[in-house]
């Protein structure tokens, strides 16, 4: 574990720090002292093992895990990182080695408490209960990164309620929409992505242990006394049964948080888009050192929206990891389980890094009204084609207006005069049209502001729904 | 869609026939009309559009639709699937060919009602609502399939609840654990998957409508008003605002059908390795037909799990593709949509298939209990060394209660005689050890149905569980 | 195989014609009464059957395939489709019932000859043969796409080679390209995947044959001498031994395709970007019914490119499922396999399309060179900031010659003028700078069309690669 | 980078450690400093920048790369990981504080020199090449790897030529077969993934070098002079043009590796069956600490062969990832070339890693013959139905044959008698039949070794083919 490998770069560099150090070495260990100490503790209370031995080994996994240098000698290091990933590697296993080197680090303080270190466990009960208490940390590190942003993105759907801008649809303009409408919709999917959070936390809190096979065999008639006494320790839910190779709790976590960074990713493509230089309506928040570049000095880069853009193309695959692995043979599987320990890591670090960086960019984004405004006068109005083409529908039915709109806009674009103006002509070519639409009707229509159908009415039970969500919560 | 594409071919194979009629085209359009007609009478009731031209368009849509032949001919046709899928084919869409042939057909029987089809609704509209009429109908069909395969589970982790056989790790005898704990895991697992099925079909029952940009803006102020009876109408839900393009909702019907598939998957891995030639512990149900070979008489092919193995194999990347598609462009995207298309429904449909197959499997399974009975003596009590080295444990601390059944079981090994006696000859030959275990001890510690530990007590709570779950449902 | 199922709607959308048919039941079945036939004129050949059954045969093989109707009861016909259908879904496996029905066929006109149907083949022999025909025919059809759309882009390079634009990292302006220079870059990687697709059609043109477990034991010594002479038949050639379970020569073609569709799938992502409203320099092909929006007239969609999009994003987890298909177990296996048949079509099927699709966009690709050339100017020539600091590095040094250029260009954003205009101010302001550019030099450093370095080179590299490559392929 | 990341624990478990070298943030930044000398000595070789200039910066990019502790202080030290690491989290991008130490470094000894470093160059040219240089060396890590492997799965072939033993469909005893035909199958395909990975190797083995957006333009005219020398600097070749966005030759690293992670990946699962406790007939070689359990000290787990499954179940998606972010947009992309940056490396080393573990798999395989000769008779010859069928349907016609055997295969099944004697009691029962086998015929018939079909002749052709691979290579 100290190789310190290189690639982990985009992990590394996108990773939210917390999420870094929960998944960091120690940060693990840590943990699976936690389940040590606990079970010990668990087993006591039931008679099991003797209260003495208990204290002691709850008290050395109390001990400091280390990483390196000096503090290798320091009395209170129970699991030095260095032997343990040696370990690892020949046993295939963290658990082993760190078994043998817990019991030795009692041993040197009590051969009597040494006998009953890990009794009764298997080391997936360690590994799947400390992947737990991970997980059961990230989530609450997501949730609190997701409220936020999502708040951000509450207050932009407010602020632009009525900041209309062109709706594209394939990429090319189709009808004015309002950037409050915008934000509304990326609030609207966080908030689903938050009560997904809050149910998935809920399922995966639960305790591993079963023995072997998942029969606590070893601990006799106690078993299932010292089970509910572990899981009350850690804070954790009991399961019905083991679950050593039914992993659908875990993937749940995997596919929650696919969605999120998809929903993420969404975000992150609108705004790289409207970013463009051609476009420019919304901009990152500018950082010293941040999106710049060493040859084109104007740049603006969107750097953090390519960050959720990578991280949103990594995780599905590594989601389909944790869907393909759910086929575990038997009890205990082989090959299935171990495709999950570098992978399940991996996607909720990716997850902290899109939220860190997204709640980056949303707190600090720069909107650019103006430009959205005049973005949309860009087509001379064929943006509002089907304004005009309902306005005259209800007069000459559907499909007539269409032909009659589209032809005007042919027009247009052949002559390079406005739609308005296009159509103007055309009807008054025509005397069976001419006067349909007057003066003052025209000029409503050939407003944007005037287009924007429900988008202000979205806006506001968007909002609504958000707070309704958090009144729950907060009660 | 008359091109009876070649491929599909384990899809029409394994597919469940309700759900391969749910998706066909028929099935489809059905719905789509079902869309279109509801609009209409939502649109008459808010007064958008006559109430005659509604009712005209609704009973036009309650037309049949047609696949070819004779039946071409009839005067309740509304749409040809063969002219259908060529304009498809065309318009890179279903909904533009079709409205272009409803209205058609609205308009041979009244031309002024003609004019009113479709009014103000998008092409993606239709399409996504048509797809959630689908998706309910078809997450019902998972649903009850689903109720079938955990009552069958149920039934086998009752019924061999305190029948013994070898439990296995790394695809190794481990210990003993009972077939009833085995049933009683896959049980568990269904009534988690049968909780998600619940809370994403209540999730995804939701009205897809927003005009073209997703403001609604063509229907002027009745919009909400008709939004909300048009979800009356098709018995759909509101949502916040237009989902176009945030798809997360879809993509929770993918990722819940993948972890369903993933259990499925894991109940085939475990009865196709217990059906093994050597192991022959299970069997699938017979049948003329089924699982023959041409060569090979003698055969009796596990199938069924091959089916929900390939199921299984297929499904986690399908997946991912949904995942992958998320990052769509602004308020209608450019490919992700439309990649959604064929991926969605193989996984429903692949999910049926799974649920048919295993459904099958269980309800037919010949379980050998004799056999599983045998197979536990194979290694000749090197399975029950944990119970010699717990009860050697309590009187000599663990490790060397470790190191001296290691010692005894290299030694079963190779003198080829069973541990029990292997184990007599180590506490004989050690004066330290002998009379450690006495004969009445050995031969309880000898007999594996005394060491499967909470087995029958797991068993229990899981099916509790179930009970429980099933009384919340028929409340 | 009649189900004519609703899904498939992308695949036969944007499938090309040609696939479809090679993939169509008929085309497949075709295929496998193609390699029966062999076979049993190869076995005559070796005297391993009579020759008169193997006449008989191969006579009743060439006879019609059935999709339904009058010719059903047409004698020349030999597999009713709807009867195979339900035969595979009860089997499993196609290939059962097939040999059921051609077996019956060829009883009703010679009972002897009708012993000798499928005379020592298994079933997976028969289905994989009949895959690799079908495979060698749809990858010539790529081939010949590929070929049309290479020879596309080659004139577009070359017609474009100095034709100047905006070359744009991160989606950002950043300095100035040719068009040829792009086209020139999807040329070459067209180019290489021509390669790749050579040795792929190689690669996998092998027989398949080894019986029940890869022995070909039921053919006896002359097991050999008929595989040898099937091969023949067959124009394949012969593989070392069976391959039933070992599938990289499948899997090949899968990731060949993969990287093709790839490939495809930049320059679709390259030119929907180019076809923004905003940007406006490309246009796909106007076709009567293509890209229009029923209620946005003046719409012109990328619908090629949507297309190719749509291809790109599904056939990456497509391919990453026949990836993980490979660990098949022993000597057939159990789900692995299956899981290529509908897997591995749909990739070849798509990526048809894409080459399609891909092909017309480029046939008919709209240029629009002024606006290409007017959208250089959008940054007011901070585009050109490189250039500027370039020239000032050889005298400055290159960081100071960077710093002078940054200042610049906060200075022209901020003060609204071009860089040039800014640049001379700076240059003005500090006696130890004035003069270091001329006026003659700074109008050739603000000329984008300088600017562009070796793209011309490039081009005509990549021309001669392609001609070197083309030159390959006729000799 | 020093963050040493908890997870990475599979991938540094199972991974070789000169790929762990090769891929070590030493490794990478090595690899950089020789990309920025080389391009120093190539521009000053084209006269770009001066003599001094060059042999200074390549004088420094010879010093070392620290990664902590005492050596920071040490005169030679050029690049400091930590302070790297940091800089990268800030610019999004390794280069970019790379380029800055290195500058740096250079300006400490010579003020003038450091202008010139990294000139005319761009972050990715200096990223990509610096990637094909570790790609380069590790695919020849791996082609050693793979050497050894086949050549001793040449040896298993060898050896086992006639070993018969059980051949296995669908997990099912089916004919039989020898240990050397599954040893060739295995060895045929090792040979195949070498000739893809010469192939591959060859193609990737080439230099990036573009500039900002491949036109070099910031080295006016001597720009491709550079770019050749540059390339013959690194022994790579020259592209015919810039391929920042075209990612197709790095994308085929991944997909060859994946093809041999899937063909490694059957290999374990063959073998991994093989060792069930109910079949036994290979195990992985014993050593200590290896596959052992804690709890139960008989088993002899399958440790290499789960390693190498699980990496066969991570890769695929991982290469699917690789696919997926082939469509990158424009001159350089926004995500897209992100997600390579951990999924390659993480394909590279895990491939090593499945390559060591299972050499050391099938260096030390045990395989026990008298087993597989054993599990031969555990059907009572059912096994040989086919042999049985065959002769009889010389004399009775295919179909005949078939049912006769059927029927006896029943009877021996119901009477639990061996298939040889129902069938001589289904022959005495019958007059008409009565004498159609004779008791010598019988005595063949009964024997396995008999019935082996090719599988020896495929076997020479197996070892042939891989002794005229190993020519072609040696030459």
């Amino acid at each position: 574990m100290q190789h310190s490998i290189g690639f982990g770069l985009t992990t590394a560099m996108f990773g939210s720090p917390e999420m870094l150090e929960i998944f960091s070495p120690t940060g693990f260990v840590r943990r699976m002292l936690d389940v040590e100490a606990a079970l010990a503790r668990a087993e006591a209370r039931c008679g099991v093992i003797p209260a003495d031995a208990a204290a002691r080994i709850s008290a050395v996994c109390a001990g400091s895990v280390d990483g390196g240098d000096a503090s290798r000698s320091n009395a209170s290091c129970v699991i030095d990182l260095e032997t343990l990933a040696q370990g690892a590697v020949e046993a295939g296993n963290l658990a082993i080695p760190f078994v043998r080197q817990l019991t030795a680090a009692v041993a040197k303080r009590d051969e009597e408490a040494a006998r009953y270190v890990h009794w009764g466990a298997t080391s997936q009960d360690i590994l799947d209960t400390a992947l737990v208490l991970q997980l059961v940390d990230a989530l609450q590190v997501h949730d609190a990164q997701l409220m936020r942003l999502a708040n951000d993105c509450a207050a932009l759907a407010r602020r632009h309620r009525d900041t209309v801008m062109v709706g594209r649809t394939w990429q090319q303009h189709a009808l004015p929409i309002t950037f409050g409408l915008k934000a509304a919709g990326w609030l609207d999917a966080l908030r689903r992505d938050l009560a997904r959070l809050d149910t998935t936390r809920r399922e995966v809190s639960v305790l591993q242990f079963g023995g072997a096979v998942g029969t606590l065999a070893s601990l006799g008639p106690q078993a299932s006394d010292v089970a509910a006494r572990l899981a009350e320790e850690l804070s954790l839910a009991s399961a019905p049964l083991p679950w050593h190779a039914h992993r659908d709790r875990i993937v749940e976590v995997a596919s929650t948080l696919g969605m999120l960074c998809g929903n993420l990713g969404k975000m992150a493509r609108d705004i790289s888009l409207m970013m463009q230089t051609e476009v420019a309506e919304l901009a990152e928040p500018a950082a010293p050192g941040r999106g710049g570049s060493s040859t084109m000095p104007h740049k603006r880069n969107p750097v953090g929206c390519a960050a959720v853009l990578t991280i949103a193309a990594r995780v599905p695959a590594l989601v389909s990891t944790m869907f393909a692995s759910m086929t575990q043979e038997h009890e205990r599987a082989l090959g299935g389980w171990q495709a999950e320990w570098d992978t399940l890591p991996e996607i909720v670090i990716l997850t902290g890094g899109a939220l860190r960086q997204m709640g980056e960019v949303i707190a600090g984004l720069q909107v650019d009204t103006a430009r959205m405004r005049k973005n949309l006068d860009m087509t001379g109005g064929l943006i509002l084609g089907e304004a005009y083409m309902l306005a005259l529908g209800g007069r000459l039915g559907r499909l007539p207006a269409h032909h009659l709109v589209e032809r005007a806009s042919r027009k247009a674009v052949c002559d390079g005069v406005p739609l308005r103006e296009a159509l103007e002509s055309c009807l008054a070519a025509d005397p069976a049209l001419t006067g349909l639409l007057d003066a003052e009707t025209l000029n409503q229509l050939a407003d944007p502001a005037r287009y924007t159908g429900q988008a202000g009415r979205f806006v506001e039970v968007a909002l609504q729904e958000w707070q309704a969500a958090c009144a729950v919560r907060t009660r």
